[in-house]
């Protein structure tokens, strides 16, 4: 099985406490690891969970609150140091070149490897990256600044081909792939096997919307349709509402209720304030309208 | 007894581990919290250790290595976001100033308290802070690019007035100000009574000098000589001297030679490199010639 699996590195919102930590998460499709946002302390935290950050080849900054990028000069830093080659691939609001550039100015850092940055646009949804396995693309979020989400899919696998099929009908190796992509088979006496009597289909695409920092936006909602896991934040309870639509945060039901309208299949919750010590109460009230709702939660790894 | 004590947040040298954080000291003198050197997660660390950091009014950054002060942008955000009014003084090399600036550009930051920015010079050994209980000055120290340390002593204090003399001589209150700065004491019949006679010595005034990131340089020793308390960066086991050497740091038996050679009463050691996992190989190399040697670990509070 393909991998897919979301780590949480941290869960806090901007002011981090003394067991939660700024905004980062990694995500493992097919091998490919995807750092999402990278606030500071990032690299402790993958140190912490023992994830080798030499193998993350793409970072996503959603947007220049220091909650969501301060861990990233310190993480190319260590990257350097300890000996990298591969190209790092960037993902942010344009404004943050600068703001690397300023440092490794001041601090006289020649990176040895090439950092190969790709600017974010916020007007609307842009592709960012497409492989063989994998798309990524934004998601426009409405934030005090510029901001934007990312929405990972995997691409439509191959088929299965049957084991006792395979014995069966005695098919020779050189044809595998062409049914591998729903061709019929014609043996060497020109008889047709169907596609559907010879294999079976692929586990279906799975995909992770990532949704930080936001008010409640309904335009999100039609992205991010039907997705297997939507992480979404939910910085506040309900009866700070107030609170969260001035700072373009979102409540435990603005989350809950972008997660129900688009019908996704499990809604992640994080970007917790400060000022929650109990987090149960946070997924209570979300759950009260999206039943199949759980806590984001350093360390913990989250699958489709 | 005034306070004097110094708590390790970071001990890790430029790559943190699962285990040790980069640079960062806070320091209390007579209750004044003076932050020295800021690293990645420092905030965090104040956190962990339970120390209120709105009561931290100076911070001295010692060079722009992000190990020494990539904790800073995350710290004044949370100091602000907490509702922080007082006056922030910041001794730093002058081009933080514009790593700040761009930084709370881009994210849209005004911080609601002042930031008194104090630029560093790196000639010669400047006076940066002096109240009526201590001063703070540079230390030059040989670095890659350009860095210092921070010298911080007591001032000398008033003697102190025996209980036994105020009652024998009847020592009228209005008095007590100039006998406690050494005057003698003449009573109303105009007899002269010795200073020494009704006053006792006040405990020494003690120091604490912090010394990182530097090669091993011998000017530095004059600068700390007798110090109670010398941090003195050990990078490196003495077997990886070229190592050091090439990359402008010292080792324990060059962190031990400036001890012994400064005659300081004790030294603390620490920016562990990332490749020692046992410390104690560290210690007992720099105790081999300064034997008062401790090792900074983090979450310890050090005193004279």
């Amino acid at each position: 099985m393909q991998s897919f699996e979301l780590t949480v590195l941290g869960c806090s919102s901007a002011t981090p406490t003394s067991t939660r930590n700024p905004t980062s998460q990694l995500l493992n499709i097919a091998d490919r690891f995807m750092l999402v946002d990278c606030g500071e302390a990032t690299q402790i935290q993958l140190r912490r969970f023992k994830i080798k950050f030499q193998r993350i080849n793409h970072i996503f900054i959603s947007h220049l609150h220091g909650d969501h990028y301060l861990g990233l000069v310190g993480l190319l830093a260590s990257m350097h140091l300890l000996g990298r080659n591969n190209d790092l691939h960037l993902y942010a609001p344009p404004e943050l070149q600068e703001i690397l550039d300023v440092q490794h100015k001041h601090s006289q850092t020649f990176l040895r490897y090439k950092v190969v940055f790709h600017p974010l646009g916020f007007d609307q949804s842009e592709l960012l990256f497409e492989d063989d396995k994998l798309t990524v693309e934004t998601i426009i979020l409405n934030h005090r600044i510029p901001c934007c989400g990312f929405l990972f899919k995997e691409k439509p696998r191959p088929r299965n081909i049957l084991t006792q099929a395979l014995e069966k009908y005695r098919i020779p190796v050189h044809v595998l792939g062409k049914i591998k992509r729903g061709d019929d088979y014609i043996n060497e006496q020109g008889v047709t096997i169907a596609n559907a009597e010879i294999t079976e289909a692929p586990p279906a695409p799975r995909s992770f919307a990532y949704c930080s920092d936001t008010c409640y936006d309904e335009s999100v909602i039609e992205k991010v349709k039907g997705v297997d896991l939507l992480y979404h934040e939910a910085t506040f309870m309900q009866e700070m509402e107030e609170r969260a639509k001035e700072t373009f945060h979102s409540t435990t039901i603005d989350a809950a209720t972008v997660a129900k309208k688009a019908a996704v299949k499990k809604l992640i919750i994080g970007h917790y304030s400060a000022r929650y010590k109990d987090l149960d109460k946070l997924l209570a009230e979300t759950q009260s309208v999206f039943e199949n709702t759980v806590l984001a939660l350093e360390g913990e790894v989250y699958s489709p």
